[in-house]
């Protein structure tokens, strides 16, 4: 394991000496993906790192041939066969045999104890999360010990990327981008919202395996259009049968997963060529996003960029149309916590940390435009992970 | 709201008062559209339904145009937006009313305590649990009262499909099947198992939506292809870049999701004329697939259908490589966990029992072959929600 890779498993296990953590035990998929690098299909595999190290994965036998031995001692176990054991007995064999071997018991072990919003492991038609009986079973194993939510601990360290972190990130936005790209050249009067999604998803599933080392990928688009559509797209709106016509705005928000790696991007089209209004609302946007990113270097506030990007709407007179924040985390998920780029946000800015930069407007009657590109904050100012947009 | 619609709730709502529970608050997204027929964009709406009367159904604004009034008294709140309140701010002060209006201080309540696998909701990019802190809250407000964990009953009564049920599932099965069968059309050696997945996944997206009714489709296709990728099927394999030969074993795991409502196919397909052995064996398993569907009849056990299909593939040789269950339980979920059809299985089968009817077996060198179809437990034997498949 090179040792950019292992970096980000060193940088972990330091924190948790500070938190005097012995060990975490990761079930989230993005967890497990962080330590071991490797997206479990169906959301049953366990990581659990000591404070010196390799981590253990624990993964059932028929995954085993996606892990990598680099990152992890990989455990397989029997599960879902006839053959096989029940889950909750294998992970208790497991579980005990760490405590046994690491001499864990009476010593401070991390674990999940409060998430909520989570990645999706491969399998995103049956996500698997720890909950009642997981946190029933690290009950009663540590019972003498002292459980404790390394949920924080997680966030901080994740929201540092490594040189492996951000080339990952920077495939993933590559697929995105391509797919999004080719299906902009097809977009013409008669599609559908939902047609112009599923084409974009399409390209993402049949083009992104095998494409610069990519493994296994989704994508998640919805798209809006129009006056109303394109209004709507604030937040998640569900693409919808409406067809698009000529000069609509048509909104693009897409998720992109490769291995785990997250990419979170909204493009903008207009159906055939777009009105002077269009342009200079679009072009005003811009400009507003370019100067949210222009403030994303190392020691500059979480509010920062926010306030560069309002300050170009009002002069544009727009800014009343801005709804809601600039940008998040992402990388691990589709939206982490860390940094958080929004009005009264607290927090400094650090090397190493991506975040998306969308200001978006919503114009009632005329249609909602957001720009969004996942940039990271390089040692001299930003670094745009997907590619920078043009003028209209 | 039809007495069909209505009776899914009112069979909940008398099994609430059997356990003397005064009131259910559901957030997985499952049992918030069994109780409102409406399926979560975002995850974090939150069903609560008294014992007698209508449920209240809380919901982001930007959602509320998918709800149905019918079904649920409808209550958005703002969330996602600068001038909104934090989300669990807003929990707390939906759940305070429904205790002060519903009288709750002191009674038994249910909530979702030991949920692991769950239903997706519609953003499937990023799934929202109710974990650590819903869990938290609850506690707090409950605590003069009983909380009681509702998974076993809701499981219970979500066994038992209603005509309103089967016929959105109908749909579910009707979407997967053109998608496949139109694919099917055009397979042919070259095409890479990720590229078929995709392909069936884009008609599903791009046709879905508005057939019979559908509103918000997603699918995600799973290809295993040739003697040794159809062999990995018996779990879920990810589709790979293995290009596709003539007379290839291919294997097409399919879940679909419309409006919250699951389908689970397995179909098989030859590159080309399937071989003469290729055709016994698949005849064979066919053969053992339609003994299975045969023994769901109200009052057969769970063990039969499971029983009867080895007994066919014993006779024809094959049962040592037939090495998992026979079926499971669909409709709110990929996998319910009611009925369970395996060896050992302990149950009954009652009429309006849905189950997948699914048995695979898997040849080292050779391939492996799996059927699965939806099927319904009938007053008089089983109706097939998919379409029974024909010898080759």
């Amino acid at each position: 394991m090179s040792a950019n890779r292992r970096l980000r498993v060193e940088n972990l296990q330091a924190l948790m000496a500070q938190k005097d953590l012995s060990a975490l035990v990761c079930r989230l998929p993005e967890n497990v993906v962080y330590l071991t690098d490797y997206w479990p299909h169906h959301g049953i595999s366990v990581a659990v790192l000591p404070r010196e190290g390799k981590p253990i994965l624990f993964v059932p036998e028929v995954e085993q041939e996606y892990t990598q031995s680099e990152w992890a001692e990989v455990v397989p176990f029997g599960w879902g066969l006839l053959k096989d054991k029940e889950l909750y007995e294998n992970y208790r064999l497991l579980i005990d045999s760490v405590v046994a071997s690491w001499n864990l018991k009476g010593k401070k072990v991390g674990a999940e104890l409060s998430f909520e919003v989570v990645a999706p492991s491969y399998r995103i038609a049956e996500p698997v999360v720890p909950s009642g009986p997981w946190n029933t079973l690290l009950g009663e194993i540590f019972a003498e010990s002292h459980l404790v939510d390394a949920t924080p601990v997680l966030h901080e360290v994740r929201a540092i990327k490594t040189g492996y972190e951000i080339e990952k990130l920077r495939i993933a936005n590559s697929i995105a981008e391509k797919a999004i790209q080719s299906t902009l050249k097809e977009l013409k009067p008669g599609i559908t919202e939902t047609q112009i999604g599923a084409l974009i998803e399409y390209k993402i599933r049949s083009e992104g395996p095998g494409f610069q080392g990519a493994k296994l990928v989704r994508a998640e688009a919805e798209v809006g259009a129009g006056p109303v559509g394109s209004t709507k797209g604030t937040l998640l709106v569900p693409s919808t049968t409406y067809r698009v016509q000529e000069r609509d705005l048509v909104m693009i928000e897409l998720a992109t997963m490769v291995d785990g790696y997250f990419s979170d991007l909204t493009y903008m089209a207009v159906v055939g060529e777009p009105s002077p209004r269009q342009k200079e609302v679009h072009n005003a946007l811009l400009e507003a996003q370019q100067a949210a990113a222009r403030e994303l270097y190392p020691g500059n506030s979480f509010e920062a960029p926010d306030r560069a990007a309002r300050e170009v709407l009002k002069r544009a007179g727009l800014d009343t149309y801005f709804v809601h924040i600039t940008g998040h985390g992402v990388g691990m998920r589709y939206h982490e916590p860390i940094p958080l780029l929004a009005p009264g946000a607290k927090g400094v800015l650090q090397e190493g940390m991506v975040c998306s930069v969308e200001p978006g407007i919503y114009i009632p009657g005329f249609g909602g435009l957001r720009i969004e590109d996942n940039v990271l904050v390089g040692a001299n100012g930003p670094i745009f992970l997907s590619t920078p947009r043009q003028p209209w």
